[in-house]
């Protein structure tokens, strides 16, 4: 765990999820080495009254110690005006691009919460859903008659980081993937399972180092020969050299995040976001 | 589908994954209504060849119709200097923020991205991980025995949106939700399911305008019973009375995202985002 250092509240405020104030935060915020942030959402803050309860908030915590920053994303310019009184560091993602934008585009913005967190845009909005669904029926070899419609399969050892990697792409692109787990079983003659064959053209294929997938597996299912050092090297070796030998497209997941791993697949395998 | 009006390609540029700048690319184009947007990622662009590919790429986009709109969120300054060039409007959506926190925190933002998007916060990162894991284990009324580890347990008909939310909490927040069916059978009696009943404190009841749930189970299981309208009435009136006689806090989801109803349960429920 982390020191006593004193964690600086970071507060993210928005009128609608506060997702994106979030993101923001989180990305800048990492930019500073030493910054020890204690996070905190405030969403749906659309009137009088939660506006000015979040400032006696956020002048508490700066009468306690140090003021917080806030990072904001509300779009009213009376309850903006009234936030910006609060005893902190009080930052509006959205203004600067938007007069720009205003410029760019010769309309005025709404008033209102855009469609992109909403489901105003439904037909992205249900492909993200079914996409979700479909990772789910063909998640860990299931589904396989499902396969002529994925548009990736994530294929790798057990504990790789295949069925987060999935949901992610479909949850946020709308990218249907789905997974299957090369067993040592599936894996020892060096042939790709007889599942794959009708779709080498989109696997993918994961692989990790033993040491970190011993940890991973150790976590999960303690002393068993499933998590053993030697069988996590096998499996490993084994993985990687069916995928050398079918030229399958092949990614090192050990030090990279699900976002990291999703861009990167997303990338490599020239597959589109499905975001309009 | 929308009509033949030109769409104006929008870039998310990024050194890392570029999910910051998609967030921030959607919030603020949503706000301009009838501006339709072509959204483009591009992650990793982490050195001069692929800055130098992509201003090439704009100028093209830029000579065959409209100029892209470009939001960046690369570090390197000499590769933005490169980017700014291209034949777009392009905005660096971290500068201005940076430079304020450089001056509020005294200490200089460091020239490698952070550790928002990556496993460098290693805790957090596994809490979320152990979240998505339980959220499948728990899914869909599985792993009872798992029920004592939930911060939430979603209830509601089928389709009503249990799944996807749960799996949100997990990936996005680290928050352990459980989500349990509740069927035409388990509400005959309005009693509360016995699985639920040591576990009160912590349910999150879903409804759904009926004719809204008809429309989704049709698309899944066209002309079935299950699909009725008629029945697809009843399980929803049979659950809003087992959720008013037994006082669990209820949302309409008909309406929402995923995203909306997900920060909706944590503030109803207050439960923490395990971001820190």
């Amino acid at each position: 765990m982390s020191q006593s250092r004193p964690k600086r509240t970071v507060l993210c405020v928005s009128d609608h999820t506060g997702v994106t104030a979030e993101a923001m935060a989180h990305s800048l915020i990492a930019r500073f080495d030493g910054i020890e942030a204690h996070y905190v959402t405030r969403p749906f803050v659309d009137d009088t009254a939660k506006v000015e309860a979040l400032v006696k908030e956020i002048d508490e915590i700066a009468a306690a110690g140090l003021a917080p920053i806030v990072f904001s994303t509300i779009i009213d310019p009376e309850l903006w005006r009234r936030l910006q009184r609060a005893n902190g560091l009080v930052l509006d993602l959205f203004e600067i691009f938007i007069d720009t934008l205003t410029a760019e585009f010769g309309v005025q913005p709404s008033a209102t919460v855009g469609r992109y967190h909403g489901i105003g845009n439904t037909t992205t909005y249900q492909v993200r859903l079914d996409a979700v669904d479909y990772a789910l029926i063909t998640d860990d070899g299931l589904g396989l008659e499902h396969y002529r419609d994925a548009e990736v399969i994530v294929i790798g050892p057990s504990r790789v980081g295949k069925t987060p990697t999935c949901l992610y792409l479909a949850m946020q692109y709308g990218i249907r993937a789905a997974n299957f787990p090369l067993t040592p079983e599936s894996l020892d003659d060096h042939h790709l399972p007889q599942a794959l064959q009708a779709h080498t053209d989109r696997l993918f294929g994961l692989t990790i180092n033993p040491v970190r997938l011993f940890q991973i597996r150790q976590k999960r299912k303690p002393d068993s020969s499933y998590a053993s050092l030697e069988r996590c090297g096998q499996e490993v070796e084994m993985a990687e050299r069916m995928y050398r030998t079918n030229r399958i497209q092949t990614l090192d997941t050990t030090a990279l995040s699900i976002e990291e791993i999703t861009a990167t697949i997303i990338e490599n395998a020239h597959l589109e976001r499905h975001l309009d």
